[in-house]
């Protein structure tokens, strides 16, 4: 849609939404005639949700995790493993990793990646205070799960060279074909480097 | 994901958003948390752009279309016929009419189509100001630009049925093979009532 909206009102909110990742012209004119269409109690509760969550959410003060309270809920677990620490990118990934029902350890979000094109350097993320975390001695173990993008393998080693004097053992997440994933249609790099890093075959299956 | 979120502000956020159509968990937290990193001021732009839409938004007095004005631009406008009136269902239908720059008249919004399934009666819909303005005697045609569905079909016939004693002549949108579309893959109904409404052809290209 190339036409000029008929309120000005309404063509600001299509902006603001337009804003948000994925979200074109055309979807952010049919959320927001959506929510035109709500009470405007619903429409409050909306707004409201989103200002406060900016306003008044809480950072996990150990790994940085979205947080209720100043110590999140996986750092003041005592079922977690607190020596082993987790890196990862953003909340979300927490999130993903917790779905996954195999991690009992704790983790420490960086807030993005080292990406000199988008000016992300290493004092823009979370990293002094991983350093920190490892050096009291009672870490045993970072596992790093980053992108397997050009930017998580430098984040990678700009970590590994940071840490590497500490003594921490350090392990990064397997790369391989994907379960359910068909040989004939993987990517040769993937590919390639799933055979470099082959596995002991244990006889149990992954499926 | 099914799991719990580490933070019940952020919860509360993701509920609005999946509200939205179209919008599910995984997207409204990848939404949610977009903004999460956002300037305190861009996600009050953002807050306040729509809590404003809602409370501000005026509805054109003749054609019920969102207005920031009592009379809006299109039927305010001399250049437009006013003696021609499109009857949509929402403000995105006009939108779409206005796009194709095929249209000089004004509009009617009904505001949604009779369905007795979704409990929209007649009386929901600006039906009533619709048979009033065509009681003037200013309207000379009204077209039917309704969806090709059950419940568009029972409003055409809704709106036929009050309007055919005014002798206000009423037509409706071509239904027919979309313009680009292979006849071999067009639908059974739609190819039938293509050959049942043929048109003169007229030597020129539609395309």
């Amino acid at each position: 849609m190339n036409q000029e909206y008929p309120s000005t009102l309404l063509e600001r909110a299509v902006k603001e939404f337009t804003k948000l990742p994925g979200i074109g012209r055309k979807t952010a004119t049919r959320l927001v005639l959506h929510l035109l269409r709500k009470k405007e109690e619903e429409v409050e509760g909306f707004s409201n949700a989103i200002i406060t969550l900016k306003k008044e959410a809480k950072y996990c003060k150990v790994c940085h995790s979205i947080s209720d309270t100043d110590i999140c809920p996986i750092c003041s677990n005592p079922m977690r493993d607190q020596s082993i620490v987790c890196v990862v990118e953003n909340i979300q990934d927490v999130m993903a990793v917790e779905n996954t029902m195999q991690y009992r350890g704790v983790y420490h979000v960086l807030g993005g990646v080292i990406s000199p094109m988008d000016g992300v350097s290493p004092s823009d993320l979370n990293i002094a205070t991983l350093v920190e975390r490892v050096s009291t001695g009672e870490i045993k173990e970072v596992i790093l799960a980053l992108s397997s993008t050009m930017e998580g393998d430098t984040t990678n080693f700009y970590i590994y060279r940071k840490l590497s004097q500490t003594g921490v053992k350090l392990s990064v997440i397997a790369r391989g074909i994907a379960i359910g994933d068909e040989l004939e249609y993987a990517d040769e790099v993937t590919l390639g480097s799933s055979i470099v890093n082959r596995m002991p075959f244990t006889g149990k299956s992954v499926i």
